[in-house]
């Protein structure tokens, strides 16, 4: 259903558990630039008001998903502070071929499997984390990441036929995967 | 309550009877342009939690009215498009102070005035336009922009003192009634 190509490693496992804060203050930024990302990209398909519609929903939903975080963070005297974030993202971007309708497509697809990987995560989390509340937390996440990730495949398709699309995608996954098995040393998210 | 120093002219009123449709498709877009603005601020300002949740619900807001713009556009069988901004958010935003925390008490402020702009035109529209769905929907609106207005003065007295600000919001103001007063020949929400 995701597409991934890769499991999670022990490793990434291993450095959650060392530093579950620092996690935690990622994640809290994942969800504000995943809310950025899609507003960004109803501000260049703006005319196209189908796709507009549905980021919209999800900027609502990530942007609520980020509250939320934040309620953990507080509630657990955590600081929110500026985290210098994982390659995983810029590497990601990288990928994005230059020129439209290529460019919309991978723009969507790359936001989609970071919804797939972090839905992968988000299941792994919840049953990893010892901390009961973290450990539901994260269950409760697991759906929407899937959806969005649902969502950006589909409306990759409004851009391209639907083979194209999938082929595409196939890559970028290959991509992703290759991407997550260099060791980023930070712990976040996306490591 | 809005800080206005000027009231919207007659030539604006004239010519939004002239292009009702025009300054619907523009008011989609300053919905837009308003749930950008507040997220752009959400990641300048991001360790500030306090304002990053109440941008965080602006943006919702917004989002949500941008959406209720499109419904009637849609309704009308009017295409969303692009469009020539007029000079105002620009000439407005050359008013910010290059360094902090000047900066970010002006950006604060003048995202409120446009606020206080909008919350003006929504009630004069609301009285004027013939078309009993518009003036409704320009009605509806009145509130959240007199309340995002407050909101963001607010906001920008967490980065300076309560007197500095207000004198501040009074230069602003005195600029942006000067910034109206120059014809702009764009239909535009503000123009």
């Amino acid at each position: 259903m995701l597409h991934l190509q890769s499991a999670s490693s022990e490793r990434w496992l291993a450095m959650v558990d060392e530093h579950l804060d620092e996690i935690l203050i990622d994640h809290a930024h994942c969800e504000k630039k995943a809310a950025g990302c899609a507003m960004n990209l109803m501000f260049q398909y703006v005319e196209h008001q189908p796709l507009c519609r549905e980021l919209s929903e999800i900027v609502e939903e990530e942007l609520e998903h980020f509250g939320m975080v934040l309620d953990l963070l507080q509630k657990r005297g955590i600081p929110f502070r500026r985290l210098k974030p994982s390659r995983y993202g810029r590497a990601l971007n990288d990928l994005v071929r230059k020129f439209e309708p290529h460019k919309g497509v991978d723009r969507l697809l790359i936001a989609g499997i970071i919804e797939a990987r972090s839905c992968e995560r988000f299941d792994l989390l919840s049953r990893h984390v010892k901390d009961r509340e973290l450990a539901e937390f994260y269950a409760g996440l697991f759906e929407s990441e899937a959806r969005h990730h649902s969502t950006y495949v589909r409306m990759a398709k409004l851009f391209r036929p639907e083979a194209e699309v999938r082929s595409r995608l196939d890559e970028l996954m290959a991509e992703e995967a290759k991407i997550l098995a260099e060791t980023d040393p930070l712990p976040r998210m996306h490591s």
